[in-house]
């Protein structure tokens, strides 16, 4: 039976920190940004911010709002995964396509803007925002596809506030293992 | 030098809870909901559901996006309050509101649906849903006018989906006292 941790959150919250932690349990990871970045380059396009974005918007135009989920299922199947932590969910309809396949648990990971744009300047990902401007423009571009919703709908919410990794790891662990003892009851 | 925490969630998860805290340090309380159930009556109508689902419309039709925040801001000016929790948030154009004025805490309460509908059938206030479905329908209207911003946005998130009310009282304590410490600084 197949089981998924799907991860959601704003940029920069620490969803991957989260997820990393899981795969040290033992679970695989899907990186759903990673999934839009491979789109863009086959479609000959930079992978930066904006461009994802797009072809973001693409994807669920030509193949509806679960688009990169059902890729991500694609990918899950084809690895033969039962633990899957699913990294970047940014919409209900993408969670209700994994919740078909699997025993989902939705975690919110959470941080406050200004920890976020911190948190990118240290990460320095290829499409991290370098001013604040554009880090206000990014939010507002995940929150216009609707990242809002997964984030207030969330089975689980885990804050990275004030969180060392460690401890963010192991508040995630805490909050999987009780579901694991939870789907097994 | 006024000071707010502005209190966000979906419904059923906890805000009164964790306002009340606060009340108990010393803060004053202003419950958004109140304020337009006041607006209502002051307009020579039944504070019902119905009513007050109009007479928010057409505040925010005559005063903008943040008219319920600007209408709390008016209450907190004639209580000569400087410590306020406010409980309700629904928009980031209210925090707007509220952060010309003061300093602002936006603190997002969050639970799971499930432990949502669970904690408002225990609370039964009158316009709490019956039904899941209700629930449901419910949640459905407070994201559509936008509540998954703030939730979002948050500068700190505090998760009510294992705690008792002393332990959610505890946290949001923590949370405000260590913002205190900061402000102060």
């Amino acid at each position: 039976m197949l089981r998924i941790v799907a991860i959601t959150g704003m940029p920069g919250a620490g969803k991957s920190t989260a997820a990393q932690a899981l795969v040290k349990l033992g679970w695989t990871r899907v990186v759903m940004g990673d999934v839009i970045r491979a789109e863009t380059k086959r479609r000959g396009l930079e992978p930066d911010a904006k461009n994802t974005g797009e072809v973001m918007k693409l994807l669920r135009k030509e193949r509806g709002e679960s688009a990169v989920a059902d890729l991500c299922l694609e990918t899950i199947a084809r690895l033969k995964a039962e633990r899957v932590v699913v990294d970047g969910i940014r919409s209900m309809a993408e969670v209700q396509a994994f919740r078909m396949k699997g025993e989902v648990l939705l975690v919110a990971v959470d941080a406050s803007p200004e920890r976020r744009f911190q948190l990118l300047k240290e990460r320095g990902r290829k499409d991290d925002p370098l001013t604040y401007k554009m880090f206000v423009e990014r939010d507002r571009r995940e929150l216009g596809v609707g990242i809002g919703k997964p984030i207030a709908l969330a089975d689980e919410t885990v804050s990275n506030q004030h969180a060392t990794p460690g401890r963010l790891a192991a508040e995630i662990t805490q909050v999987v293992e009780r579901w694991n003892r939870h789907v097994a009851a």
